[in-house]
C-alpha cells in the first residue's frame, strides 16, 4: 500500500464533500489502487463549524506556507474558489514542486496560461477534471481517450441552476423569477445568482474547454454571453410550438481556420439529445471528426459529484508517484 | 517529436479505418501531443484489396514473429476480431515486451485475466477503450475520472444492430423482419446477424464491464442472456402504453455482498436518459455513490468511432514510453 499525503485548501461544501468522500470509499480505493490517501493539512480558518465529521485540530493551518513548504505533502488540493487568492496559491503550491488538483473553473479561466506554464515549468502535475461539469468525466475524455480527433463542434449545458430554472419553466409552465426562487429554495441557486443566470459562470467553462478542445485560448471576457434573466414564457411556449426547447448553451464551431464561441440561450430541436437534459443535470456533446457525436451526462455540481471527480485526479496522479 | 513505431495486427475494416483516421489527423496529433505514429508493419493476408490508400509492399508481413520480434516496434495494435488467434497474438505480443492496444471484446471477455496477467507480469501496458461502447470514452471514465466512486448500477445499450432494430420497431412500426433486413442493408447488422441479435455481443461487453465497475469476473457464458429475436410489435406497443420503450440492456446491481447481472430486452421508462438513445447509437448509465447519474453516450461501432478509440489508447501510451 502506497500512503500519499494530502493538503487541501478550504474546508467549505465542497472541501468537506471531498473529505467525506475519500473516508466513505476509503477501503474501496485501497482494494482498488493500493493507495492509502490521507489529507494531512488542511488550511482553513473556520476550525469549529460542525460538518458532521472530526479533524484533529493539529490538522488545520491557516498559512499556506505551511502545507506548500512540507516536505511529506505529495498532492494540494484547491477547493477555495475565486480567482484569488486561489491562483496566486496554485502557482505557489506548483512552483514549491507539488501536484496540484483544483476544481477552480474562475481561476482556470481567468489565468489559465499563467497557471498551465507554472506547471509546466515545476513538472508538477495539474489536473482539474471537477472545474468543468463537476463530476462528469469530460476532461479526461478531451485529452486522453478522443484526443485523436479534431472536434468540429461543442455544445454544452455546464450550468445547473440555470438549466433547473428553463426546466421549471418549460415543463411547469414556471414564471422566471418563480423558477429561480424555487432553485434557490432546493440549494440548485445561490442568494446571489447573478454569475449562474448571467451567463458568467458557463463563460469561464467554455474558456477552459476552448483551450482542451480546440487549442485556443479564449479570455472567458472575450467569450459573447447573453444569460436567461431576459427569458419568459411567450419565449418558451414559442420555441416548443416549433419542436424546440430553449437551453443556455455554451457552443462553440470551427468556421474558416478559427473558432467561434459564444454563451446564449438557444433554441434546441426536441431530437437532439441535449434536448432531453433536464433538472439540475449537465451534459457535453462534442462532434469530432473519427468518433463522430459524443454526449457525457451526468451532475455538473455538489459536494459529492465534485469530489468523485477530485480524487479521480488525485488517484491518477498518486498512481504516477 | 518523438517517433513511436506500430505493428498493426488485421487490415480489415476496423484496422483500415484506424489507418485512414491515423493519416487524416496526423498533423493534429503532432501539434497536440508531439508525436510521430508510423505503421511499420501490418499483418494482412490480403494486401492486394482496394481500402482507397496505399500501403509500401514490404510493410505487410505473413508472420506476427516479424512483428512481435522488431526491437524498433513500441505498439502493437491487433484489430483481427475473434477469440483465436486473436488472444495468442495479444498475449505472444505482452511477453515480447510489446505494449498492446486492442479493441477485441470476444478475446478479451473470453480471456480476461490470461491476458491481463500476462501484462501484468510483463510490465508492458494493455489498453482496450475500443472493445466496449467504440468510440464513447468509457472505460477511461470509469478506471480514471470515477475510480473513487463504488458504483451501485450499471445499465448499458451496448450494440448498435439491436438498438437500431428496436428504435425502428418502436417508431415506425416495423416488424422485427423487417427492420432487421433494413439494419442489414445499411451496414448495420451482418449478413449472420445471430451474436448481435441473440445478445452474445452485449455479454461479452458485459462480462469486460464486470470487471473494470464492480471488479468481478464473470465469464460471458455465466451471464443470463436473452436477445430480441422474440420481441414483437404487440410487445413494443404495450410497452409505450406503459410510458416505456423496449431496449436490449446490459444490467448489472449490487445485491447484497454480490453483483447481479444479465443481458435482455427490458421496458424502460420513457423519462429514463437511456430511453432516448436512438438508432445505432450506444450509452453507458452508471450510479456511483460519489457522483450520481452519469450517462456516456456516442457510436458504439464502426470504423471510425472505433479508430478514435484506438489511438487514444495508442497516444496515451505513446506518450509515456
Amino acid at each position: 500500500m502506497k500512503r500519499v499525503n494530502i493538503g487541501l485548501l478550504g474546508l467549505g461544501n465542497i472541501g468537506s464533500g471531498t473529505y467525506r468522500v475519500l473516508e466513505l470509499n476509503r477501503s474501496h480505493i485501497v482494494a482498488t489502487s493500493g493507495l492509502d490517501l490521507r489529507v494531512t493539512k488542511i488550511l482553513e480558518i473556520d476550525t469549529e463549524r460542525d460538518r458532521g465529521f472530526t479533524i484533529a485540530p493539529d490538522v488545520f493551518t491557516q498559512d499556506p506556507e505551511d502545507i506548500f513548504g512540507d516536505p511529506d505533502i505529495d498532492i494540494i488540493i484547491e477547493l477555495l474558489g475565486g480567482i484569488e487568492p486561489a491562483t496566486s496559491f496554485i502557482v505557489d503550491a506548483l512552483n514549491a514542486g507539488k501536484n496540484v488538483v483544483t476544481a477552480n473553473k474562475a481561476a482556470l479561466a481567468e489565468n489559465y496560461d499563467l497557471i498551465t506554464e507554472a506547471a509546466a515549468r515545476s513538472g508538477a502535475r495539474l489536473r482539474y477534471e471537477a472545474s468543468v461539469g463537476g463530476g462528469i468525466p469530460l476532461i479526461c475524455a478531451i485529452t486522453e481517450s478522443l484526443c485523436a480527433n479534431e472536434f468540429t463542434e461543442l455544445l454544452g449545458i455546464l450550468n445547473g441552476t440555470t438549466n433547473y430554472i428553463l426546466t421549471k419553466m418549460d415543463e411547469d409552465g414556471r414564471a422566471y423569477e418563480d423558477a429561480l426562487k424555487e432553485a434557490q429554495k432546493l440549494g440548485f441557486a445561490e442568494a446571489d445568482p447573478t454569475a449562474d443566470v448571467e451567463g458568467h459562470d458557463v463563460a469561464n467553462k467554455l474558456s477552459i474547454l476552448m483551450s482542451l478542445v480546440f487549442e485556443k485560448r479564449v479570455h472567458p471576457g472575450d467569450i459573447p454571453t447573453i444569460g436567461i434573466t431576459d427569458i419568459t414564457q411567450d419565449d418558451i411556449v414559442e420555441a416548443a410550438s416549433q419542436g424546440c426547447v430553449i437551453k443556455l448553451l455554451a457552443s462553440a464551431f470551427r468556421a474558416g481556420d478559427g473558432v467561434e464561441c459564444f454563451v446564449q440561450p438557444t433554441w434546441l430541436n426536441k431530437e437532439h439529445p441535449l434536448a432531453d437534459v433536464r433538472n439540475e443535470y449537465n451534459a457535453l456533446f462534442l462532434k469530432g471528426n473519427a468518433v463522430g457525436d459524443i454526449m457525457l451526462y451526468g451532475k455538473g455540481a455538489g459536494p459529492f459529484p465534485t469530489a468523485s471527480a477530485v480524487l479521480g485526479d488525485v488517484i491518477a496522479i498518486a498512481k504516477g508517484l
